[in-house]
């Protein structure tokens, strides 16, 4: 029995300006996105349940609960929360499609979850059966409140999608444990990897406790004493331990850590309003952008400490650029627009979801990359689990939920940030339901139709994002142009009576076009990249016979072709066709280093270029790959 | 007392062409080098035994002798290796000048190590004071035998300075108590860490113990059975541990290690001739210098495992190139120039001292590097000891050792492979004896005279190695120059009866020049670097006041300029001027990314450029600075 009444989502967070749906009145029924969720559904969760088996790590639990005999298994103490992730992706995915056998699963798994806490709440296999002496004695590299927080996590989304309480039980227990031992006149201190604080305060939304927000607070306040031991060559701002978030003005450090962190503060400021917290999540922000992020919307330029690099630091190959910093990233980046209704902050999120997370994963949905560089001289393949497998039960939960990021809303109506194939049904604040459909072959074509099925007779706003990459969308109703569309920090802004049947059509061309990076940017100095509409494109070996993607150029003035590919990367496709050429290092005399010579000393062969998207390489084995492309000039061609 | 005669320096290793002079036979008595040493000894060896003492490294030896309490200080397991090789550093040092001060501090610390060992002949405070019962438990990370290692080397310098046998025969003991636990029959396995092959032969060769050499052929011969634990991404290649050393083709893992084991597995060719090890090392040292050497003769393009990284990943401001693996490919090459008498390998020898090794140290000699990038945005520097101390105490030794390098011999005369104002003094093997005296300005103006001093009257043969980096070096015998001189794998060869009084004035026309790199090296694609003799420049922060030198452009015809600076860095030195320019980024869009415009649509602005050695960069306080500048052409000059 809970000592409370659960609550309904954030629905109505204070501080926001837009507002959430729950995850129910968005469904994503065709086209890009739907399919990505089938196979999630179909391939990808299954698969994470076999892997969680096969590599111990659901026996842990079996064995803390004495249920089993043995030891832990798994190199890394923090593998818990790939459970509590993966029963997190299965709640969304329930929450759409009921399926009992999922559901079965799913809850005996949260049997073995009850089953292994211990008397008082605590739970954590690693330190039940490795350390049990240890508990809370080692913050900084231990884990533990990370895990607690990945429960909890589980346990709002497996509580909202069944209507169940077991995992909440369990759940709350622990965060009523971590309560009593935490706090001022209690033990000092926080995690080394934030994500307690923003599942606390899904926790405190979610069952409506008071002290789990102000736990969260406290939490927050912690950090930036600078205690913390540091990584390798990485002092305190590996664990985001260097500066208080309030006066933290740059990203810096471990980047998944980063961005859950800049989550969980994002959300204190939904609930609180603290303006301090909103400015420093700005100036990170720009910080962030005007130089710390990958065209692909990756983050962390640096293996040593997973980190951010210097401004400008962004190397295509030796990049970092971790799954889950890109999801984090998309994590905080939606609180930045419920905050502030700002379409840079969508675009981000949209840049990295068609980008740097989607790389992470094959397209069959079964093996997975940790590390998403730019640039591969061969050798690199995803693989099908991970020793730290962080990474592949976040995207299964990233893909359950993906609908909830695509229409928000509030007391004028809806916004829509990202386009595919679907519906949206709702009840607005006046009371009045509402439901559309949107039709879209997007990313791939260039028109959204928006379908109004159904609404009341009064007036509400239909927001609209215009993409940061297009520069001339164009927008009708009923077929009816609208010239000089009011556009509101981005979003283009509809207000009317709208009337069931009535069609908004938006027009967003997507040309191919080649993108280039700020000239501080030196790994990729004097090269180029194509991007088209949101998907950033690539040079795959596979395409290339013959020829070795590092010696491939590409004039700038090259006319570029988007082309229909089927099948043979397993999925339908865009893909961009150039004439492109290849410099002949043969030609060079055999040396690393010689004395310089005029660049247009190496002849230039003719090569056609195909361009596949970014997310789509390294299906068709281990091969080398690039995102940007060294230019040539008109002298040249 | 020892149970064998002590034996003579390597003078005739069976496989040598050339042969290693000893210490004493070469003194560096002005200019360049005798500056660095001179350094070296007064202000290095003296800052190094006060960091050893004020770090508890020395302590460390007292808690295991039982002459203090406490417990083991430093964050590594490894830290004894550092004494080890401070005491090398003093031997090379003692036996060039001696000095009873330095002579009974040293031995002090002698006593204390020979104190700390056990009863049966184990030396390692680690293990004794940490884990005590577990000796040997961890060959793949423990580096006891890594540890060992760096105690034979002390011990042979040590012995060969002063003819004193204390710290030899605490050396010796260790060796057999590994000798008798290590082989077919007993424990099977090796280091983690290379170090003790070399080692074990410099303790044959100075003790004629074969059982020495036998375990140091045991110890190569473990390596390649992939059964090391490797790093964070990298397997078993961290430690060497991919596949035998005989059917190693490329140069991988842990560059410091890999240099370590390839000079041990010289010193085994240079002892039994085994072909498969000279051919396995051949292809190496192509691979090697094909695509994974820095143009400062640095090594180790990843931070990740402090590894090699694919050919031509050679990223300017991620690269690692750890001051030790440089020092490390001295020792290699130096062996190879032994094994083949071919300049190609002195070369490298002399790019790496000049550059990859020398920026290790602060020109006030008390601060070191031991990470060595080619571009810095600021906020690198310097410190005066690091919790993993291998470089400062290498560096040591090397500086004390450094007149090893300079010249050989063979039965039929001397071979100079660097060059610096000193004497050499030696009896040839026909019996005669030979004086010289090298005086020169080298590396900063372009003439060496050589001076005989001393000879008998048969002939005998001076091989001068023209540098690879000289296209039009000429040479002349007492003021008459040779026209179309004998070169024999890069050495310019005389032969003749040489009479005191001979000059030989080698000129080496040393223009500063720019370099580019092959067009696979992504990383510094379009940017050429200055390089004069054998000194390769970078721009720095410092000499650019007002611009970023992220934003320095050079034209690729621009006049380059040697001039003289007094002073300013406490050093004389060449630098060099050139008219170059500066991209005005202020003028981009202010985004990361954009769509891509022609190469000219940034102005430049004219900006003179001085370019510094890199060696003496990051003396004015930790500043930005690159040594590969992005390059424009005539038509934007």
């Amino acid at each position: 029995m809970l000592p409370f009444a659960l609550k309904t989502p954030e629905a109505h967070v204070p501080y926001a300006r837009w507002h959430q749906l729950p995850l129910e009145a968005v469904r994503l029924t065709g086209g890009f996105w739907a399919s990505r969720q089938d196979i999630n559904r179909r391939v990808t969760l299954p698969h994470g349940y076999r892997m969680l088996e096969q590599t111990g790590t659901l026996d842990n639990f079996r064995v803390a609960a004495g249920l089993k005999q043995g030891s832990y298994r798994g190199k890394m103490v923090f593998l818990d929360s790939d459970v509590y992730k993966w029963l997190e992706a299965v709640a969304y995915e329930l929450q759409a499609n009921p399926d009992p056998a999922l559901r079965q699963q799913a809850d005996e798994v949260i049997e073995l979850v009850a089953a292994a806490q211990q008397s008082d709440g605590y739970l954590n296999t690693y330190y039940q059966l490795v350390e049990p002496g240890a508990r809370w004695s080692d913050l900084d590299f231990g884990h533990e409140l990370y895990c607690a927080g990945h429960l909890f996590e589980a346990a709002a989304a497996y509580t909202r999608a069944t209507g169940t309480t077991r995992l909440l039980e369990v759940a709350t227990r622990f965060a009523d444990l971590i309560d009593a031992t935490f706090g001022p006149g209690k033990l000092q201190g926080t995690c080394g990897h934030p994500e307690i604080e923003l599942a606390l305060i899904k926790l405190y939304r979610v069952t409506g406790k008071r002290a789990y927000l102000d736990l969260a607070k406290y939490f927050i306040d912690q950090r930036g004493k600078g205690v913390m031991r540091g990584l390798g060559w990485l002092k305190a701002e590996y664990h985001q331990d260097r500066v208080p978030v309030r006066e933290q003005t740059v990203v810096e450090g471990h980047a998944v850590r980063a961005m859950y962190l800049n989550t969980g503060v994002a959300d204190l400021y939904l609930e609180t309003g603290e303006a301090a917290l909103r400015t420093a999540l700005e100036h990170q922000w720009r910080d962030m952008t005007s130089g710390k992020v990958f065209l692909t919307g990756g983050l962390g330029s640096r293996y040593e400490g997973e980190a951010f690099g210097d401004p400008y630091e962004l190397p295509a190959d030796q990049c970092y650029c971790e799954t889950c910093a890109a999801i984090g990233s998309v994590l905080w980046n939606w609180r930045m627009v419920l905050m502030t209704g700002e379409a840079r902050f969508a675009d981000l999120m949209e840049r990295t979801l068609y980008n740097g997370v989607l790389s992470g994963i094959a397209l069959a949905g079964d093996s997975f990359f940790y590390i998403n560089p730019l640039l591969s001289r061969g050798g690199y393949a995803r693989r099908p689990w991970y020793d730290v497998a962080c990474c592949p039960p976040n995207l299964m939960r990233l893909f359950a939920s993906l609908p909830q990021y695509f229409v928000s809303h509030d007391n004028h109506g809806l916004q829509v940030h990202l386009y595919g194939t679907g519906t949206v049904r709702l009840t607005l604040d006046s009371g009045q339901p509402v439901a559309l459909s949107m039709q879209t072959d997007y990313p791939w074509t260039d028109t959204v139709a928006l379908t109004i099925e159904e609404s009341g007779p009064a007036p509400w706003q239909l927001k609209l994002r215009r993409p940061g990459w297009c520069q001339d969308a164009s927008i009708a109703v009923n077929g009816q142009r609208i010239e000089n569309p009011v556009i509101e920090a981005g979003y283009i802004t509809l207000a009317r009576a709208w009337q069931p049947g009535d069609v908004v059509t938006l027009h967003l061309p997507m040309e191919p076009v080649l993108v280039e990076a700020h000239p501080r940017v030196d790994a990729v100095r004097d090269s180029v990249a194509i991007q088209r509409g949101p998907v950033i494109y690539c040079v795959e070996a596979a395409d290339h016979p013959g020829v070795n993607v590092l010696d491939l150029r590409l004039d700038i003035d090259a006319p570029l072709h988007a082309a229909w590919r089927d099948g043979a990367l397993a999925e339908r496709m865009m893909v961009i066709e150039a004439p492109g050429f290849a410099v002949n290092p043969d030609e060079w005399d055999g040396e690393l280093y010689r004395r310089a010579t005029r660049r247009d000393s190496l002849p230039l062969q003719p090569v056609p270029i195909t361009a596949i998207p970014y997310f789509a390489w390294g299906n068709r084995g281990a091969n080398a790959m690039r995102v940007w492309i060294p230019r040539v000039e008109a002298e040249r061609g």
